[in-house]
């Protein structure tokens, strides 16, 4: 079979003409237009419409991010109340998926129950239609049944009962008191609010591209969702935070850093998970924003400042060793001691940053369905035999 | 917001370089090599590892087309026999999968309900690694569990119990008697085994490239299902057979057709449903066959053959009127019509589709992962402003 990259484009030409495109991965292959979110990976500089992620997370909320990527401006006192009011009418989640979650057996993937019970909502929806009268309005309706799905995997997994999210003055605080059952501190709420902002979008990774390549059939809004949970699941997607924390885990101590990182990563050659993206080639800015928070969380939480401590010296190793090559921490390197201490166990890290994702997801959505709508469909390039027949039965080998 | 190609062709070069392309839809993109499918579609050429589906379809089985497809080559008896014996063996689904469905209601999206119970399997799956030891085995244990859901969403909506599809000498004879509560006739097998083996693969459309971007996390197999799923889903793709019976419910009657295409098609300008293909620009290879298995299946049953001769006199008008601009029935034309005469509802014709696809799906996730396995990573064009910065809410428009 021919697999060099040179043999492959040949037949590429052969077989589609001079404009056809291979590239592994779809590596610098462009699959839309976007006004939401623009990325310097060689500069560092992440931007949500135009404003920078650092300015972004330090004055704005995940409710006025969702405004802002959904209208393309920020909205004013009324319109934020009035979209605060929609999330707020919008945690209830029929009682069909509830029974989804809560009849799969507990150490079941969290993600894989994001998937089941967003496809329940696939299968209740009734003569879904996109239409851009009401694309973002549905958005707005569907977001905080994320944060009831979430939390109910979190509370199924953990043996507590059904809780629908209340209510609150943000979706970050009716989240996590839904996770709870308790009051949660200004600080926690607005910690993880940060954390939302973090993770909201990040331009065309798998999960969106898989949830693009969905909606470009015009199946549903949830469809597109499954679409790209089932991208995130992966351990190349979604389980990077949950993997760089393990380490934090398995090395368990600051003073055993070092031995740890010759042992398992120069010796072992095993991978540093947090560590290098695909477009960036320097400190992912969000990564920085993740560290700030980590510092000044674990101020009074001993257990959690040890795994803040050992990321730290970790990450000097990991960039002495690797920023030549353009390997630096990535936004997953320091946001598992922020759930950690919020109070998250590592198996829910996935399932955070699907909760935050599911913005960037559906924005990315509409704005492909509602101003560049075409079908998805790529090809390949066959490299098998050209003329074969079939072969009666007695006569094979 | 630049939206001509030319403007995004420029915008892409001055982000991502010379090597970026734009291509709206992914035309002309390669996304990954293949051994299994070959489509020529100028000429109406459509081959499975080089033999011409009109050759499988006249002499081959889909159990020795799953053997083809995943091996290279076609089985021995004794390979046959014990492909069959694996099948025969993994029909039997866990309890939750069952539970999924039939607690849904009972006008649920047949592939909502094929989404989530996919996802169930996933939920339950412990640990699925990747591995090109245990890959083509493990396809051929999930193979028999569409079936069995498959059959159980069609069971379910019709309201029947429950039922797991038993061994038999043929997939395609377990799964209608698992529909059907009663022995089928060798011609019923025979005809579904046929269906099976036409809509078994078709390249990269867009629920096969959707699960090869979930996948491409090295997200498990039950999760790359889910996510082709979802996107079959889509009226654009999966729902064309459904909607092409529809307009021949709607015809009624043979002396309608000439009426009913003047007023909808010609001054009503709806699309010709079953007709056109974003890669056949001539008469698709596959609606030739269903056409002759409707014309045969429909002979001694004159409700069919109705829809049948509708079909026939839909297919010369639209041809006249399109063939021209290389628009001709596609394999969703006269799909219908044959599970009409097997005695499946409309509304199960896209689950059908899903139940043959996963063979390809599956297939080709096994080919990319295993051969040429990289993440799947395109990047968007931004359009939207270079700079902004965070307006404080009082001075918010």
């Amino acid at each position: 079979m021919a697999t060099s990259e040179k043999q492959l484009e040949e037949l590429a030409l052969k077989q589609y003409g001079e404009k056809s495109v291979y590239s592994r991965g779809l590596e610098n292959v462009i699959i839309k237009y976007t006004a939401l979110t623009f990325i310097d990976g060689n500069k560092g500089i992440l931007k949500y419409r135009g404003i920078p992620i650092e300015e972004i997370a330090s004055k704005g909320t995940y409710e006025e991010l969702i405004y802002l990527f959904l209208y393309g401006k920020l909205p004013n006192r009324e319109e934020l109340n009035k979209l605060k009011d929609t999330l707020n009418s919008n945690y209830e989640v029929p009682k069909e998926v509830l029974d989804a979650i809560y009849m799969m057996p507990k150490d079941s993937d969290p993600i894989a129950l994001l998937e089941l019970s967003t496809a329940v909502l696939a299968g209740l929806e009734k003569d879904f239609k996109w239409s851009k009268d009401t694309d973002k309005q549905r958005a707005i309706e569907i977001i905080p049944k994320m944060a009831a799905m979430v939390a109910n995997v979190y509370r199924h997994k953990e043996g507590k009962s059904p809780k629908i999210p209340s209510p609150s003055d943000s979706y970050a605080r009716s989240f996590l008191e839904a996770c709870f059952d308790r009051k949660v501190t200004d600080e926690e709420a607005n910690v993880m609010d940060k954390a939302l902002v973090l993770y909201a979008d990040h331009e065309v990774p798998a999960s969106t591209t898989a949830g693009l390549v969905v909606v470009s059939t015009l199946s549903d809004m949830y469809s597109g969702i499954v679409g790209a949970l089932a991208a995130l699941k992966g351990p190349l997607h979604g389980g990077a935070a949950e993997a760089a924390f393990r380490q934090f885990l398995e090395i368990g101590s600051p003073d055993r850093v070092e031995e740890w990182f010759n042992e398992k990563i120069i010796k072992g050659k095993n991978r540093l998970m947090g560590f290098g993206h695909r477009v960036y080639k320097v400190y992912d800015p969000r990564a920085k924003i993740f560290k700030s928070l980590a510092e000044s969380l674990t101020q009074k939480n001993p257990d959690a400042r040890k795994y803040y401590e050992i990321a730290k010296k970790l990450e000097e190793l990991g960039i002495n060793q690797f920023g030549s090559k353009g390997i630096y921490p990535n936004t997953d390197f320091y946001s598992g001691i922020v759930y950690y201490a919020l109070g998250f166990p590592v198996y829910m890290y996935t399932a955070l940053f699907a909760l935050s994702r599911t913005l960037g997801w559906l924005a990315h959505f509409i704005e492909y369905v509602d101003e560049q709508h075409r079908l998805i469909r790529p090809r390949a390039v066959y490299v098998g035999p050209e003329n074969a027949s079939w072969i009666p039965m007695d006569q094979r080998s």
